[in-house]
């Protein structure tokens, strides 16, 4: 997650909060600043006091006043330290599309300009997707991804697929441990796909909205838990009702239709649950949520989940 | 994917390219716009010839001239039918922070100023992650998502998990094919879940990448597939070689190890060039590349490496 430094220009318009509308436009005349759109205002010691955008300065062209009526109380200010996907995210919230950058003793540094926080929104855009599929790369490598050489794309996705392979035989070996039930009941086999994509689906789907959602969600952790509980209860009803359905029209086992709705119903509430609480923990440290959405909680999911099928199949079927 | 006509504004500094500099300047005194910090440029009929920049305006006050000499050839322009991800790109594209909005004609119809594409960056940002999560939503209903009741949370992902169950029903049929096959060679089963979370995983690194990237890599189809193909057998070799090594040392089953490893090449082979060629397709007929990285794409994965797997296993064990 880079800050902001990189998007910092002092190349906007500064005016004093002494200044009159009219002092502001004919100051600007014969200069050329990079935006200006938006004017900002300090006091005597370069103290940022707030920014008004440059319609609401010709609006007042020719009035009376200073710029001291267009001052907000409080003005929505960045740090040069600032991540650059919460300065957007800033920006959209606040509706507005040029921040400033103080620095700790609120001195005014310069401002980031709108097309740096389209650039910066468009970035960590791209970044998310890669995120969510695992792909370890940064945002700035993200445009050229499709033209890399192969060998360079491989140090890209190898790392997380290795993680995922890791988790995979952690897996391999959760069925080798059921191998006696797996012998006498070979028809629990035919499941292992739908219970691994079924898990993988509905976690991700919770992964995707908690990734960017949990900035945006009022409440806390304990509301948002109990929602996807309750969804990710509802949908594992609806496909466990399904998967059973079919296993006993096609297979006509009751024993199996039972195991395999109980596992689907207990594998879909707990996707849910890691979907929602690893990119939470992740944030809570202050790492990227979009990390923890990669093959970590996948595998962990895969993992809960055929322990749960067969854990269930033993004790059904013995 | 959703057009621009409610992000158009008509509230913008229009100018006529006879005008100078400073009567540009003159006129926006006392008037109130949107957004200020973009002038358009139309003719005498009301045909749009360009944008200029404020800063520009103000830079060249007090100079001879008129707007002429700062219209470009050929502006950028968007028709009300855009679609504001496509206008967002061309804005990023081209460094824009504004877009004018013309007619068939020609005509000015007004703009998008940068407010309204920064709020389009977001919203396609929130809509991209549910769709490759396959969540069926509209950009607009993202931001709710983690507030919703599950309700109306499970209507929105239900649908693609359908899909998903569907397929992963064929998945089970695939299995249960080769029923004689896994009752005599059980530690098969063992390696499902794996076989089936690496076509995954590195089938959506592939589309992950392609949703957005195929609209900004440069070079036909055909440079992208040999690239991804390349990447998606180098990735295939690594993981077969360890996954074939475990194999050996847990097992100790030589020809075990030999259908993991063929099986995993495979697999990962042909899930890039799905990841690829599935978002692909669906941009060409008009459709949302991202629509594809969804379920389907992870069941034809999932189903074709499945077949794979258990074809080379019955060749190989008998």
């Amino acid at each position: 997650m880079p800050d902001i430094r990189r998007h910092i220009t002092r190349d906007v318009p500064v005016a004093r909060v002494s200044d009159s509308p009219d002092a502001v436009i004919a100051a600007l005349r014969g200069t050329r600043h990079h935006g200006v759109g938006t004017v900002f205002v300090v006091d005597g010691g370069e103290m940022l006091l707030g920014q008004v955008r440059l319609a609401d300065i010709f609006a007042a062209a020719g009035t009376e006043g200073t710029l001291a009526q267009f001052v907000q109380a409080a003005p929505v200010t960045v740090h040069p330290d600032t991540d650059q996907e919460d300065a957007a995210s800033l920006a959209i919230r606040e509706d507005l599309i040029s921040l400033p950058v103080v620095d700790d003793n609120g001195r005014f540094l310069g401002a980031l300009p709108p097309h740096a926080l389209m650039q910066v929104l468009r970035e960590e855009h791209v970044e998310d997707l890669h995120r969510l599929a695992g792909i370890w790369r940064s945002a700035e490598d993200a445009r050229r991804a499709l033209t890399q050489p192969p060998t360079l794309r491989l140090r890209h996705r190898l790392p997380w697929l290795l993680i995922g392979l890791a988790g995979s035989l952690l897996a391999t070996r959760v069925v080798a441990g059921f191998e006696a039930t797996l012998s006498q009941h070979v028809t629990l086999a035919f499941f292992i796909p739908l219970i691994v994509y079924l898990a993988d689906a509905v976690g991700t789907q919770t992964e995707a909205i908690a990734v960017r959602g949990l900035s945006l969600s009022p409440g806390g952790l304990g509301r948002l838990l109990l929602g996807e509980i309750g969804t990710g209860a509802l949908i594992g009803l609806c496909l466990a009702l399904l998967a059973a359905g079919f296993e006993r029209v096609v297979f006509g086992q009751p024993g199996l239709a039972t195991v395999l709705g109980v596992s689907i119903l207990a594998a879909c509430t707990i996707a849910t649950t890691i979907g929602l609480l690893l990119p939470w923990a992740f944030s809570r440290v202050g790492w990227d949520p979009a990390l923890a959405s990669g093959p970590i909680a996948t595998v962990l999911q895969d993992v809960l989940s055929l322990l749960i099928y067969f854990f269930i199949a033993a004790a059904v079927l013995g």
